[in-house]
């Protein structure tokens, strides 16, 4: 039975919590595997337009609760990542990752001149408002994985976008660094008494949600 | 080191499969899990604005391919995923989750009046194309899901933006249904000779995507 595969008890075990537990905190060793599954994530054309902030400071996370309709997880939670994605994307952006490809692979970056082109073709086709909403989709994705591996790794964690996302980008101070927040997601472990973390998970049916042609 | 830790392992062996083997087809069982783990995908106040096609009809197939840059994926792989949102999001559609949420939950649809009208003012105050955005990043999170659940089950894909989402609409008739295509994602076991399969994986640093504040 599917249902018995780990896959699926992990994703029933996750919810999004409400409350947690402020004294337990998640191990670097945990940490590590989260920011490894966060890097391998995978991006169109590879571009990864993506920054990942884990913020500790007391005073910042209390600034930034303010901003997120005062959800005590922002407090809470063992850490905290703000999912931001770059607001544009230039030749450089496209040249470095070129570079990159080329200095992993062993290639020559001259063989890789038309993948290069398709990329910045594919940019001077796009608005820049396109673009941003591009560069947000694959935080979303980051999104879909990171929830995933923390579910396999027993750690809860609380996929936000009810936040004042102009408000995080100027006290994180993102804009000079050409970046725009997207996603909030505290992630710890949640407290006994977390009653959301007893609700029955809501879905609709197989028969709903999928349809064979 | 968390480079051992099974996740890391799975997320390394994946790929963005260029060339599948036709012959090999997913068991019946891991599609099961699959479309559990979809169906399992959060989402934003848990509405699922999201439909799956599976789609196994060959001249289906081969028509979508002609509007996917003839990616020979799109007919080559075991299954066929295309993942749909919902253009738009009505009080009804708001009524049919919240009775959902009722009966699987055993409350009385009157004691989430509160959730319901919230859902209903964050609607009203969005217009159109706000709100299919706000559907369509849905579906990224379930992408990202997908594509961490395949790597788990040893199950290759192709995570695609790459098609013309309008013809995609028309030849599956999806406008009357109040769908739009998203993402594409062929899923089935790669060809041994696809030669991407071997390339080495290429990311930014640890340095570059990470900041703690």
């Amino acid at each position: 039975m599917s249902h018995n595969h780990p896959i699926i008890a992990d994703l029933n075990w996750r919810y999004a919590t409400k409350k947690f537990n402020p004294e337990l905190k998640i191990s670097a060793e945990n940490i590590e595997i989260i920011k490894e599954s966060l890097r391998l994530t995978p991006s169109s054309f590879g571009l990864q337009p993506l920054k990942f902030l884990f913020i500790e400071t007391p005073e910042l996370r209390e600034k930034l609760k303010e901003k997120a309709f005062h959800q005590t997880q922002i407090i809470d939670a063992s850490h905290l990542i703000v999912l931001c994605v770059n607001k544009k994307i230039d030749y450089n952006y496209v040249d470095q990752h070129i570079e990159n490809t080329a200095t992993t692979r062993g290639h020559e970056v001259s063989s890789l001149l038309g993948f290069s082109n398709h990329v910045k073709n594919f940019i001077d086709n796009r608005d820049a408002e396109i673009i941003s909403t591009w560069n947000s989709n694959q935080a979303y994705i980051a999104l879909g994985q990171l929830l995933h591996t923390c579910a396999n790794l027993r750690i809860d964690a609380t996929p936000m976008e009810g936040f004042d996302p102009d408000a995080f980008d100027e006290i994180l101070d993102l804009r000079k660094d050409n970046l725009q927040s997207v996603l909030v997601c505290p992630i710890g472990y949640r407290a006994e008494d977390d009653k959301y973390g007893q609700l029955k998970k809501v879905r609709k049916s197989l028969e709903d949600l999928f349809e064979t042609r």
